[in-house]
């Protein structure tokens, strides 16, 4: 009996040392989350901006299995976004200024996060612009974006 | 000592249970997902097909924090994105025939699932289509769609 109680109370005591821990991270984690997400955005503009799509495309998990979606198409695997950016974007006048703004973030769990925002092209012949959903998952790497869903103005 | 052994084995015990139930749980709980994920889009086709923008509706989570992006727009919540579909899509005409197809499900935690598929429009002068991207929550409702982000062929 003495040895059941004692049991129940190292139970007891693991769960609220656990529960702790995780109150503690997602606590003070939520904008350490936030601040880390928007700082790989801010990243990808900057590489986008000084013509750099390979460092852009350091904002995606580097894994065969990310989704980017975009008008009727849908483009499997980081390299083969890759590819479809160089190949839509092959000059710099082409790519333009890009920011991005408005962002909306959706936590999903502790390792996801959606967010969602606008996008916005400045180029001598146009602006394009439109929204995006980005799924960024915590990876070793840091928070990258493993799923894009990017639509534009009709 | 000997206690501290039946402490440890105790807690060896207990976090082998729990991860031989998880397995099993996510083991035949996968297939039964992707079956309730998809009699929802199911239903959410053939209540569309009736005419019936409510029972379209249902499959979406009715909370205010639901998110409907397209385009340039982002809609919150499930009463704004009802009368959203409401008034553009007035008519049985506007409304056409739906079907979703070219199914991706993309499992983001034992609670949420990201679909990605295609979306058709028959009507009779003209044809929209596009993909979306769906995120889809387990609810005590049933598996309900926390965030739509719809694209259009250019």
């Amino acid at each position: 009996m003495k040895m059941k109680r004692l049991l129940a109370a190292a139970l007891i005591s693991v769960s609220l040392a656990v529960s702790a821990s995780a109150q503690t991270k997602s606590g003070t984690g939520a904008s350490r989350t936030l601040a880390a997400i928007t700082a790989v955005l801010d990243a990808q503009s900057a590489a986008w901006n000084r013509g750099d799509i390979d460092g852009y495309m350091n904002g995606y998990a580097r894994l065969d299995s990310i989704v980017f979606v975009s008008g009727d198409s849908v483009t499997h695997g980081w390299q083969t976004v890759r590819d479809r950016y160089r190949k839509h974007y092959d000059s710099r006048e082409k790519m333009g200024t890009l920011t991005f703004s408005d962002l909306e973030f959706r936590p999903i769990d502790n390792n996801t996060v959606a967010v969602v925002g606008r996008w916005h092209l400045k180029r001598t012949s146009d602006e394009p612009h439109g929204r995006f959903t980005l799924i960024f998952k915590r990876t070793r790497q840091g928070w990258r974006i493993i799923h894009d869903h990017t639509s534009s103005a009709e």
